[in-house]
């Protein structure tokens, strides 16, 4: 073994992609091995490598690691991109945790009964707006934050949103503030973001 | 102000437990303050003191901290209940989001459909006893794993979800597997074994 970190997941962005960009962000090369066949995921449960029989799985400083937010704590905890104490790291944790509600509604709104669909649509939109993007916005435009607690993701995840809305809402438009002024590092809407608050929390962008 | 943490929540248990916990745990005193109206709730949100809109508020150190993980990772980090090291706080980490995982399922079941309710009750079983329960009881039983790993949660959380499964299934019987054989602390399945985790795992229960 290499001593790089190495990653097992399916051939995808999907909840490996916050991981990749937080180990890219700390300058850590890594290994990656996708899956491709169900007995591969089943061979990786029966010789106890996932915790809970789920992917996405790192594999880092002698420990298999499973669970979204386990893994990138652990990553921003030991490469120094998670604030400089615990005050910092509570206000990144809160950003987070909203980002995270957001993209919970969004990741089930899939799942919602065709008469609910219009109903489900509005309410993501009048979260977002309403409720998280101000937060994100404001804290972007002030002065007086720590570079550290200006990262990326406040400056660009409405706009990393208005990207995705498109296929969410089926060219619904939406209002989304002034957030439409500002450029785009993100790919996709949900994990990339979430992961990119913690990248960027040290980073300084 | 007393300089007490204050606790803003309505008069229940539900994602103020956890930190409830917490803070008892780590033998800290602190004040409460329910509340009973819409109008009150609002003039927090006018006020700025809720950041993404929400309850539970907790008032310490000079910080308005929402958003139930980030404040229960900050009480567990600065009350040492956090393991004693990052890979501590990895395990930590991934067996508290194993039981979140499982929560989750729980706490959207009751608004499955009506004709989906009884296929989504036994694939909660399944996973609570294929899944989760074996992982719990796995690290109980050993004898290596550092006192401060061999948490409460996971001595009692399968028994604390036994608790609360005849209330979830309408009286349906569940097999837990040895899980039974052990007593319990919590008085419901959820928020108290979250919390518990974290309180436990320094506390060396």
């Amino acid at each position: 073994m290499s001593g790089k970190p190495r990653l097992t997941y399916v051939n995808g962005r999907g909840r490996m992609e916050s991981i990749r960009w937080l180990l890219s962000a700390a300058g850590v090369e890594f290994e990656e091995i996708f899956l491709e066949t169900r007995e591969q995921l089943l061979k990786l449960c029966q010789d106890g490598s996932l915790l809970f029989h789920q992917l996405p799985l790192v594999e880092i400083d002698g420990m298999k690691l499973v669970q979204c937010r386990a893994i990138l704590s652990y990553i921003a905890g030991k490469y120094n991109l998670y604030g400089k104490d615990l005050k910092e790291r509570a206000l990144i944790d809160m950003y987070v945790e909203g980002i995270s509600d957001l993209m919970q509604l969004i990741l089930v709104f899939p799942f919602s009964p065709p008469e609910a669909k219009e109903k489900n649509l509005a309410t993501i939109a009048e979260k977002a707006t309403e409720r998280y993007f101000p937060v994100f916005e404001k804290v972007r435009d002030r002065k007086d934050v720590p570079r550290k607690l200006a990262f990326t993701t406040i400056r660009n995840f409405p706009k990393s949103f208005e990207t995705a809305w498109p296929r969410l809402s089926c060219g619904k438009p939406i209002q989304l503030g002034r957030c439409s002024a500002h450029g785009s590092h993100f790919s996709s809407g949900g994990e990339s973001a979430f992961c990119a608050f913690w990248v960027s929390s040290a980073a300084g962008f």
